[in-house]
């Protein structure tokens, strides 16, 4: 198999968080390499023009995180990131959701105001715009709060899921908004959520993907540092 | 189980269908005969302030439609809406994250020039959010052709499936852009998917959820009429 995949996107790191979990053998490939995500040659892979895509061995093109990350279970089971009680595994793809449409989508809305892109410097902080996104941001962490399970060590319980893996991925951009535009605490002050990203560090996938994306992250400012002039936030 | 759903919600639609064609017996409940989404009942059941909600009988709470589809697989494995081929499951579960993140993300983008909304009368056609939103729709739904089946009656080859479902609950909003803004022919010139559109009507099922929804937009456009004057597009 193969994985269009970029240390950048969260996207991509769920779905190499089962890859390394299940010790798969990937050719990792970065769209990068072949003329980027717009070129002819990634869109001949796949239209969508989005990452992650796994291309399968048959040639079968699968695109969306969350329909490889399942594909992952479907095909090796063992070990696993789905639970087998149905209710777990409900609650595992809820906060897998939870995470990746709204505390992404809340992100994302204040991205341009981050040193990410290389396509143009971050615009001034602006509160329109942050009054605008950042109370989605805060509901949608209400929201992930609301589903964790209340005890264990992982996000359902005590089994480490696609919803940890999803939280590990999706974190360093919270992270960025923190930082960069000076929200501090807004993990902190979520009680279990901040308990939980606390102990990323006691499983070895979750701290791999996270340190990948956190790390292509501070690699990703300095070069739009370079490129932009100092006029970046620290 | 209760399901807290909406005639106008397609995300909603999803989900009944799955029932429909288990033949559940689920108490459909609405929202709006406890006092709404952001009401505090609503609230103190999901604090998302989002339909679906799926209330299983022990208490536990599901929301997304999406997980909550797969719960109603999990649980009620037979008849079933997933494909036992793992290539094929990844297939529907793509389809279904096209139509509902892409396809319904870009034709939320035109909702406010729509009558369906009860909180504000339509705002007059814009061709700058015309020309923002239309072309991501055009390609929303480009790729949704290039992921169905190139044979077969239905979205993933010979087997109703959950795209299926998915299809028939967010099409009539596609149909409410053709009709409303005057886009013609945005689903007719995708030749795959104007014949599974055409074919709803062999699946009672698949009829059922594209008649609800469709009849709860018609009597919607009324009822905004009614309140906001006859300005509404015809």
């Amino acid at each position: 198999m193969k994985l269009y995949t970029s240390p950048l996107s969260p996207y991509s790191a769920r779905v190499r968080a089962s890859i390394y979990f299940k010790g798969l053998t990937v050719e990792m490939i970065k769209p990068s390499s072949i003329g980027g995500l717009a070129s002819p040659a990634f869109r001949a892979i796949s239209p969508i023009g989005k990452i992650p895509v796994l291309v399968l061995d048959d040639g079968t093109i699968l695109v969306e995180s969350d329909a490889i990350v399942e594909y992952l279970e479907d095909t090796v089971p063992t070990p696993s990131l789905r639970p087998h009680d149905p209710r777990l595994r409900a609650q595992a793809r809820m906060l897998s959701r939870l995470v990746e449409l709204y505390v992404m989508g809340a992100v994302m809305g204040l991205l341009p105001m981050m040193p990410v892109s290389l396509h143009h410097a971050p615009v001034p902080r602006d509160h329109k715009r942050v009054d605008a996104h950042l109370p989605q941001l805060v509901k949608a962490l209400d929201n992930v709060e609301h589903y964790l399970s209340k005890e264990g060590s992982f996000c359902v319980g005590n089994q480490l899921t696609t919803a940890d893996a999803a939280l590990a991925s999706f974190v360093p951009y919270v992270h960025a908004v923190e930082r960069y535009l000076g929200e501090e605490g807004l993990i902190e002050r979520h009680r279990l959520l901040s308990g939980r990203v606390k102990r990323f560090g006691e499983t070895p996938v979750l701290q791999r993907v996270f340190d990948e994306v956190s790390n292509a992250m501070q690699e990703r400012r300095g070069e739009v540092r370079a490129k932009f002039g100092e006029a970046v936030p620290a």
